[in-house]
């Protein structure tokens, strides 16, 4: 099986030119998003809609989330990844799957409208969480390319997956937003390293494989630049599956709660993953069955 | 000796109102600063001077730091404070004593017409450094008010000094730019927690004493806000000894280099450290004989 997007096989850095379409239905056909915006998702690999979400809508998720937060604190179970070095909650997966108002959330119409443009089919949803980014000790999150984990260590085909985050608090400069490289989703960086077994474990937490290297961001970073989009809850960020992105740490006393959901292409389901090792379980990449 | 500003000795956090004057000279006495700027300062406890020196001036002293920094890689001094986990240099101290070009930046005559306008009165250096912020890597600094240890752990009397930090890099919003929590400078927050022997040797990595509570800094910040100000390389930040202040980390390619420059009124010169230690070496509070 020829392997489009190899990383972590090679003993150097490479960085690949992208060879997916991003968005890959160009005549609209929802009523959300214009041709404008759906070009500047194109050429920047995200969109930020302000106030996508209304306030009624952000308070009655937060409150679930409060409750799910509350609910997981004590329990022992996969899909509730803890702080490295403590014990506070920093996500919880598979929310799509396990809470009915999140399932709700994830499958809205008018986000629904938007993903199918883009990716130009029916999709299925590869993975959903909740990040809590507390205030005052809410730790850095690296940048990463999803992608390359999700081939790696997914076997995810091709680039046609979309996330969106939900914001449920606002974020502002100061307490720890997003950060994306604008253009970034054109190359692949293909990283060092090779992947150990069950390396989820404890990559969910810090992740320790599939880190772009340095030079290969600085160059990135330089063509695009930096960019932080900030805004109420219940603003939305869509963004492709290959955009470098990455947060810092949070000592404001203000949370930074998202709901990330991740959407695929019907027809880019996963394959065996790429690195040869054994596949992540369902709750962190949907595997159809 | 009667404690104006006790800490480290109660069981409980205690927010105290500030018994000293923050500009203690009202008169106009230099040209660098209005009286509204004045004003200003006295109100938020900050003042940002955009390109205060020129771009000439910042390339001088980034060849000095450069320089600086080389040299300082392998040495083992204790004015060389490394990362918390691992060997980066975070700080170099007593700049302004042991390297000419930054004791000339720190006797700069605009400046120190600014500081004895602040202060009214002559002033000495308190205490000097640079502060390295590394791209990619660059870590946390948490709230504190500056007063809170210098009172504590070096018998800094009374609330008559200031910080100058001067910026060598551009700060943007991305790379860990200082927060300020504009006007805390009114409050004092006695912490909680006694103070261990030779606290300096590790707190100057990583802090564990006299941090400011949750509370107290939800409190402050709901008073004040949270302001990060942002600008060229050139620019400076003076501050009073007592604003909370504190710093995200920095994941950006964009490292932020500052040069901390701690004036103090000859008026307001040391006594023994209030926590009853002895006193910290002369490197981190300049004990004038």
């Amino acid at each position: 099986m020829q392997d489009s997007y190899p990383s972590r096989i090679y003993q150097e850095p490479k960085l690949l030119e992208r060879q997916d379409p991003v968005v890959y239905n160009p005549t609209i056909n929802q009523t959300e998003i214009s041709k404008e915006q759906l070009t500047f998702y194109e050429e920047n690999g995200y969109l930020f809609l302000k106030s996508f979400f209304t306030e009624e809508h952000v308070q009655f998720w937060k409150q679930e989330l409060t409750r799910l937060w509350e609910q997981s604190k004590e329990v022992q179970k996969p899909e509730v990844i803890r702080e490295p070095g403590n014990d506070e909650i920093r996500s919880i997966f598979a929310v799509h799957r396990d809470d009915e108002v999140f399932k709700q959330m994830a499958s809205d119409q008018r986000l629904q409208g938007i993903v199918n443009q883009i990716l130009g089919s029916q999709t299925y949803i590869h993975q959903s969480r909740i990040n809590f980014k507390q205030g005052f000790t809410g730790k850095e999150f690296y940048w990463h390319s999803d992608f390359e984990t999700w081939h790696v260590e997914d076997g995810m085909p091709r680039m046609r997956a979309l996330s969106c985050s939900i914001a449920l608090e606002d974020n502002h400069a100061n307490n720890g937003p997003l950060m994306v490289i604008p253009g970034s989703h054109r190359t692949f960086v293909s990283c060092v390293g090779e992947t150990p077994d069950e390396n989820y474990k404890s990559s969910l937490r810090r992740q320790e494989y599939g880190v772009p290297d340095q030079e290969s961001l600085k160059q990135l970073a330089k063509q695009g630049g930096i960019v932080a989009p900030t805004g109420k809850a219940g603003s939305i960020l869509l963004f492709d599956c290959n955009l470098m992105h990455g947060s810092n740490s949070n000592i404001t006393p203000d949370p930074r709660s998202n709901v990330f959901i991740v959407y695929n292409s019907v027809l880019n389901k996963l394959n065996a993953p790429y690195s040869g090792k054994g596949p992540r379980p369902n709750f962190i990449a949907e595997r159809l069955s």
